[in-house]
């Protein structure tokens, strides 16, 4: 099976099983206690240019969910897109663990909070009632794949310093996110502004693994505690580190990110044939969203299956990922132009 | 490096990398809708011959909150033995997590939770002042290395369930307990009145991965909201299941585990040889625990790393894994030699 | 000192004073079991004709935190609208003791939630990785003075019960709702379907007291135990009671919550006759809401403090109690008339 | 009905209905920013002889669970005496609102905690797998109605700040501990090192309420916030703040906890005086433990009912209260003369 799914239906990547490979040898340290995960921290050191901690976790939820709890008390609130994963799509983990409240802001129409929404929620500082904002949560690349710039980032980081707040970045997609704007990584997240970035491994191909990534050094101080805590202390922590380690050696990532990213460019030309067919997002990463007819979906979703992202307009989302061939593209177009008659 | 320090000082058994890599083809279903899960999971009911549902999560201090949290509500307690894991090395997770209160219960001398010690708490049930015990949970094989019989835990279980509570097993190391008492899983679990067992694969050589096994239909209502909830929900699940597959299959954990509770009877043996040493606890599956001169301490470390379990007394505890070779406890044995001048 | 700010800085009934000093005599068996306390049970059965469920509690977040408590499991999420007290004054006292997520819904113009509002947010029920809604709660009078009828409440409530929700209402200005449409208790609460109420008593007239009032049998299995762990039981109930035994006798409430209402039609009058003063929302309780001239704030609210409720159009909400007086409004009255020149 | 039962069966001093009725003038500003709060809260720095914080609470499970959450953060432990209230009485409402582990530490024959028993749980600082200790909580009086001296209370606070954890009090009869010692308030808590305290008002003859007295500043900076998180914010606050600004006035506490003390020594010597009667502790504050016939229990408890305390022994507790009185304890003697047949 192929899909258009979600990036995390694909498996894993050659040099991530070579990686753990590499790393199984006798025994070492466990709960990142070993040379591997230390090595792997200077490593993110040098890559984004700052004196970062690194916590290495199981999955998504896990980075964003310990990234919050880093960064406030449980009588705080969180402002997030109302599209965002920590607000659809994690349960109420964050709030069991955390205690705190989530504010949704409306996001623009690509998918990203502005300086201007997240404004008008800056209310109530001090009032005992009102649960106090500290944490502003962005996505990168968005839940629409978009990618925000240095630029969009350091605006948000600003008002959020300004008014005593933190950043966080769930950036699950964030090696898509560089990729797609041709930039290190440093500068969508360090050098912009970002407090404590959730960098995803998984859906970049690897095994299982994300890392929090702390810039800020005021929340440093505990987040180690709340890493055993939040369940997301690994004992054998080294096949995690490992596979950043390979991901990170000479950009890995962005050779891999490259590809997923020019499949999804590929897709969105082939979908852009076809009247009956409308983009809807700007295709800044992996994923393309756009609206088809209703009754293509069987067909088409039983030779690459895709998520209706939103019922009304029959709006997909299609994922591409670091295995996606042109030829999958080349066979769902063919589908489609047998569905769709000929060509716009 | 060669460590008796903690099982999961190991890395990755062959079989388990073979499993991996045989798993790693296309794409599956994210979060556990996927073949490989889905079979195995169909292996976990043959095996424990019941109509069990399996869950499978990252770490065992993940299995042991998410068993309690689908045993328990926010104003229940539980009962759990003074020296085990959930009440002394999973930082505050189970609370944080559950809301539970945890009522620590004098552990006999073999290091079990007796009937008398839970008798002596069951008390105040329908007081509202009082956190109401719900569940009990015991450790298989314990912290001390020993191995509850089938009619110890059946004596547990028919207290705990004459008392309207639950039975939970932290299993960490249950493949060693069963290997260590000859039986079948089930007979030291499912046939003796378990309700909910946390089966860890990580010490028993899997790279990651435990399973949450829930024999009690009741406790099955909610536990699939509360898994995502948890954090310990993964993405690419077939890659835990595909290593459970492998162990589960031709009982490779009986194997596996036999080698290493073999190891730990040539590492008493060798001990047992010097006056200076005191075996402590009944060796029966993977775990040896001596008291030794404090003097011998750092040589016998930097050969092969130990922790000392009990400073007053300098009782060391001595872990073999399924890597551990008769070579290597000679090697121990030799330098014990060296500092006793002789034999006993 | 009088005032238009909360309804809350008014002081005690005379006939709850006395009914606190006839409860004051001899001992009483404390936490809820003393006679008192069980002759009031007994008159909100009557009262409510329905053999409904009492536990007085402290404070009106108490009432709600309870409530919503007994509805929910952590992995819950419970929808309210976007202006409602539990979603916008009460911290996150809602997510740190039940762990659930929070889901604002847009409100209509008079501050109610309406079937459709809620309609579109029963959505993926069954996804574990979206916090289940097992809740809808809404307020009575609402937090803009309005008061839902009962064939809009049984609108709710049907909706919710068909797709397995449990209704609250947060009913902390209750009793003027009951006053302000005229009719009994039950007929806006159990009769319509309310599954629980936070029935509010300190904005009435008690001193300190609110009840939460179980009518849905399934929810008042556990919540005695909820009701200590949540930090709201009393030991001396019974000046709890004792005040609702007096507020329900004959309907005291009624008397008094009229007369607050009735201030509040003579304020609307009032302000009514100055065209630069704009009622915003119908008057159907104890509030008023008006947009005034802002530079008339300052000496307005030396006089009788207001709240701005909204900064943007300097609309003003102005809450009557069971102490105001004609003379009092009309003092307010002669103010804008010195500052409006003259009426419209 | 009179009774030894517990000191919260007894309703509320005239001193107190006095100081409500008088606080019921006109309207005032709510959630503590009224001026009898402000002026009561000046009241307790001169008495305290320190700039304390002051946070009026309801219950003394609010009180405690307040306090804690103050001092701590969700992966730390606290340590309590195996008796204490917050450990055995509360619930699980301490874990629920704070998340951490309790660690119940055994107290020596007269209830209290040591600092060698102390000592022995100051473990494993910094070791992340463990929930790390943060605050030591004491009970004064004790649960067996003993009283900490001040170098006691100075032992223990020097052990604590030694090692970074703070010293909490959990003072529900903290009045009768100093009456029974004769010191000052702050004799034996802001003197001795104490940092928070809760301090009550509703066994001492208030109708409701408590109050959290912080002494250390690092505690104030953000407990407002969890004040009202806690659910333990009242409107009318002024109604909890007069009570203790007649209590605390030219130490009426002293006079009405004197009484109270006085009765307890009363019932000690009557008691004293048959064979078959044991006095188990030192009598030092309101409270009398005695192990009694077991077929006395009966008719003595329909006189006036008291607890009994542990049934192995049929050690009771009984508490007298402000209003308990010479006749009540006479009677009680006659009714003991009557069954024993003879004194001692």
């Amino acid at each position: 099976m192929k899909s258009f799914a979600s990036d995390n239906y694909a498996g894993v990547l050659p040099e991530m099983m070579e990686a753990l490979q590499r790393a199984n040898i006798e025994h070492a340290r466990s709960y990142g206690a070993d040379e591997i995960s230390a090595r792997t921290t200077r490593l993110f050191r040098e890559v984004f240019e700052t004196d970062c901690d690194v916590f290495f976790v199981f999955n998504g939820t896990g980075a964003n969910v310990l990234s919050i709890s880093a960064a406030t008390q449980s009588f705080n609130s969180v402002l997030c897109a109302d599209i965002s994963h920590i607000y659809n799509d994690e349960s109420a983990a964050p709030e069991t663990f955390t205690g705190c409240r989530f504010f949704p802001l409306p996001s623009d129409e690509t998918g990203k909070l502005t300086p201007d929404a997240i404004q008008q929620r800056l209310i109530r500082k001090g009032d005992m009632h009102y649960a106090q904002t500290k944490l502003v949560s962005i996505t990168q690349a968005t839940e629409y794949g978009t990618v925000y710039t240095p630029g969009e980032i350091r605006a948000i980081a600003e008002l959020a310093h300004e008014n005593d707040l933190y950043l966080h970045m769930d950036g699950s997609r964030f090696f898509n996110a560089a990729a797609g704007s041709g930039l290190a990584l440093k500068d969508i997240s360090s050098a912009a502004g970002v407090d404590i970035l959730s960098l995803g491994g998984t859906k970049a191909g690897m095994m299982f693994g994300e890392a929090v990534v702390v810039f800020n050094k005021e929340l440093a101080r505990q987040i180690a505690y709340k890493h055993k805590q939040s369940m997301q202390l690994a004992s054998k922590t080294r096949f995690i580190a490992a596979q950043f380690e390979a991901m990170l050696k000479d950009e890995l990532w962005r050779t891999k990110a490259s590809h997923a990213n020019a499949m999804a460019q590929l897709l969105q030309k082939t979908l852009s044939q076809y009247m009956q067919v409308t983009i809807t997002k700007p295709v800044q990463a992996n994923g393309v969203f756009a609206t088809l007819p209703r009754e293509w979906n069987k067909s088409l979703q039983e030779l690459l299956p895709f998520y209706i992202w939103k019922e009304a307009t029959n709006e997909a989302r299609l994922m591409c990922s670091f295995d996606t061939t042109a030829d999958d593209i080349n066979a769902f177009g063919k589908a489609i132009e047998k569905l769709a008659g000929k060509k716009a």
